[in-house]
C-alpha cells in the first residue's frame, strides 16, 4: 500500500500527514522534505522510547542531524507545567535554542506535552509529530492544540501551535497493550457519529479482528491486511479532523466544537477518575452512550440508531458504563463528576455545551441541556 | 495635555496604545472602547498592587466588569511557571474561562507574567497592558513578547501575544523609587541610539530636572511639566518600537534584533548578578557603553559620539561598569558573565550577535564579533 497523504490548512499555511506502513523508518529523510533544520529534541515517554526512539535518532542522525533524547515518564501525570519546565531546561542545556526543534514521538500525552513545549521554548519552535497509538494518529496529531493540565482541569493551559509535519505508521500499532488499541477507537466512532456514518459499518467487521489480547514479546499483533486496512482508517479520519479544523482553527465557531462528542460527561469523568484507572477512549465511550441518550430523548435520534452505535462501541470492548473498580461509587462519585464539569472548558460563561446528534454522520452543539439531564446522564454514565 | 494615540500593527490586526496623564482613572472606559469582555484578572505585584489596584478595580466595576486581583510577589523571581500555574489555577477558580481576560498592572515583570498567563490560559485569552514603571511603558507591554525565566536564563519560555490595548499614565511614575525611574532611560537611551539621535540632546536636558530621590509617602516626585514632557516622550519612544516590531513581528529578521543594541552583554550580566543587585536597565546601560566601545573599535563610531552617549548615561545615574559590591569580582565573575552569555538567546545557533552603530541613529547586527572581544568587554563592564 503506497504511502497516503493530506494537507492540513492552518491560518498561517498548512502542512503535510504522511500515513504508511514503513515511513517510521523513512522518519529522517521526510524532516528533511519538510525542511526541519538544526538540533532535534525527540520527546518520547518511558513507554514508547525504549521501543522506538533509537530508530527515529538513527533515522534522523543518518540525514544530518543533530539529536539528543529527551524521555518523561509514560501517563498523563506528565503533563504537568513542572515536566515542561523540566524539558525546555534540558533543550537549553543541550544547545536547543530557537533554531532547534523538537520531535514529538508517542501517544497523545506526549504530543500534547512535547507540541506545548515547541510552542513555548524561545517563544515557539517548530514540532513534528509521530504518533504511535490510534488516539493521537486520528485525533490529537492534527489541529494544533497542546497543553498541559492544571489541578483544577484536563489541558487548561496550552496553545494552538501547529506542527510542520505528522508521520503516521500504523506499524507502530503492533505493540501498544490491546486496551490501548482498542480505546482509540473510541474517538473513530466519534467521528462516524458527527461526520461519517457509513464508517460505523466497517468499524463493527474490523473490531472483531482487533485482537483483545496483548502482544507477547515481538510477536505480531496485527495481520498485514488490518494494518492496511488501518491505514486507510486512519487516513479517513484524519481528513475529516482536517476539514473540521481547517474551517475553525481557532475553536471560534460551533464547527471544531462537534469533535467535543462524548466529551462533555467523559472529561468530566476522566478529571474525576483516581489515576489510571480509565483510558480517554474509555471515558469518551461513557460519554458517548450519553450523548446518544440525550439525541434520543432531546434531539429525535431514532433509538435503533443509538443501539447500533453502542453496538460498535460494545464490540471494541469498550465501557458502556463504569463499573464499581473504576472507583466513583456512590454520591461521592456523582459529585466529584459534577464539580469536574462545572470547572471543564465544556461549560462556558455559564452554559453547559452538550454535542448532540438528530442523525449519525451530523451533529450540533446543544447549549439547552439542564444541570438536572447533566446529572441524571452522570448518574446513568456512573452506573447508579 | 491630551491623550495621545498610537496604533500598533500586528500580524493579525493591531492594538491602541494610549498615553496622558489621568487615563488611569479612565480605565474601565477604556477597555469597554477596547472591545474588552467577560470576567477580568488584575494581575499585579506586592509593590503596585496596593497603591493601584483598588483603583483599577472600581474603573473596571464602574464599567460593568467582574473582576478579581490576584498578586504575585514584587521581583524577577515571579517570572517562574510554578507562578503561572499558580495565576492559571486561581483563575479557573474563580470562573475566568476561555471568555475572561487579563490586565497587566505593573511592570515588565507583571507584563510579561501576566501576558504569558493570558497567552496559554485556556490556549490564549485577551490582555490589557497598565505599565507602570518606564521600562514597561517605552519597551516591554509593546511588541507581544510575553514569556516566564528558567534556571538556564531569562525570557527561555514563552509566547507571542499581542495585548488588545495599552493604557500609559506616566502620574504612575510618581510613586516610583527614584532608582527604578531612573533604570528605565536605559531602554530609552537606547532607542535614541538605534532610532532617533536627536532624542539624545532632549535626554540629557530632562535628566536634570529626574529626582536622584525616593518620594516622600504622597508627595509629587515630578513637576507637571516634567509629566507633560515625559507623556510625549513615552509616545516617541513607543512610535520607534512600534514601527520596528511591526515590520519584524516574530523576530525573523535583523530588525527587531536592532532593539537588542546594549543587551548581549547587558542580559548576560543580569542573568548572571546575584538577585536584586542590578536592575535590567542598569544593565542595559552596562552593555550600551561596551557596545559602544566595539562600536568604535569595529564600526568606526567617533570616540565624541560615545562619549555623548556615556555623558547621558551618567546624567541619569545609571551605572558605566560594575562596582565592587555587585558581587561579580574577579575571574569567578568573568567566567559566570561568560557561560550566561553562552546561553543566552543572542548567541544563535553558534554565532554570537551583537548590534553596533555606526553613526548615532542607526544600528546593525554584526556576527563577526570573536569570543576574545566579547570577554574583553565582559572584563570591561565588570571593572576588572
Amino acid at each position: 500500500m503506497s504511502t497516503l497523504r493530506i494537507s492540513v490548512e492552518t491560518p498561517a499555511s498548512g502542512y503535510t500527514v504522511l500515513v504508511g506502513n514503513g515511513e517510521f523508518s523513512r522518519l529522517g529523510s521526510h524532516c528533511q522534505e519538510a525542511g526541519m533544520a538544526g538540533r532535534c529534541a525527540i520527546i518520547t515517554d518511558s513507554t514508547v522510547g525504549p521501543l522506538y526512539a533509537e530508530a527515529a535518532g538513527q533515522s534522523l542522525r543518518a540525514a544530518g542531524y543533530d539529536v539528543v533524547t529527551l524521555t518523561v515518564p509514560a501517563g498523563e501525570a506528565s503533563k504537568s507545567l513542572a515536566r515542561v519546565e523540566e524539558l525546555c531546561g534540558a533543550m537549553t542545556r543541550a544547545g536547543i535554542d530557537r533554531k532547534g526543534w523538537v520531535l514529538a514521538l508517542g501517544g497523545g500525552v506526549v504530543g500534547d506535552l512535547a507540541g506545548f513545549v515547541a510552542a513555548i521554548h524561545y517563544r515557539g519552535i517548530p514540532f513534528v509529530q509521530v504518533p504511535t497509538t490510534i488516539v493521537s494518529q486520528v485525533d490529537s496529531s492534527v489541529g494544533g492544540k497542546t497543553g498541559v493540565n492544571l489541578v483544577e482541569g484536563k489541558n487548561l493551559v496550552g496553545a494552538f501551535h501547529q506542527p510542520s509535519l505528522v508521520v503516521i505508521d500504523p506499524q507502530c500499532l503492533q505493540t501498544l497493550e490491546s486496551r490501548i488499541l482498542r480505546e482509540g477507537f473510541g474517538e473513530v466512532i466519534k467521528h462516524a457519529v458527527i461526520r461519517d456514518a457509513a464508517m460505523l459499518g466497517e468499524l463493527r467487521e474490523l473490531a472483531d479482528r482487533i485482537p483483545h489480547t496483548d502482544p507477547a514479546d515481538g510477536s505480531r499483533l496485527l495481520a498485514a491486511d488490518v494494518l492496511d486496512e488501518l491505514a486507510g482508517l486512519v487516513a479517513r479520519n484524519i481528513r475529516i479532523k482536517a476539514e473540521i479544523v481547517g474551517a475553525d482553527p481557532y475553536e471560534t465557531l460551533d464547527l471544531r466544537a462537534l469533535l467535543n462528542f462524548g466529551h462533555t460527561v467523559g472529561h468530566a469523568i476522566e478529571a474525576a477518575v483516581p489515576y489510571g484507572k480509565l483510558l480517554h477512549g474509555e471515558c469518551v465511550a461513557l460519554g458517548m452512550v450519553q450523548a446518544l441518550e440525550m439525541s434520543v430523548a432531546r434531539a429525535g435520534l431514532p433509538a435503533e440508531e443509538r443501539d447500533r452505535v453502542v453496538d460498535v462501541i460494545r464490540a471494541f470492548g469498550l465501557p458502556l458504563a463504569c463499573r464499581p473498580e473504576d472507583g466513583l461509587q456512590g454520591e461521592a462519585g456523582v459529585e466529584l463528576v459534577k464539580s469536574r464539569l462545572a470547572t471543564d472548558k465544556k461549560f462556558e460563561a455559564g452554559a453547559l455545551r452538550f454535542v448532540l446528534t438528530r442523525q449519525l454522520g451530523s451533529a450540533y452543539v446543544d447549549k439547552s441541556v439542564t444541570g438536572e439531564e447533566a446529572e441524571a446522564a452522570i448518574r446513568r454514565a456512573l452506573g447508579c
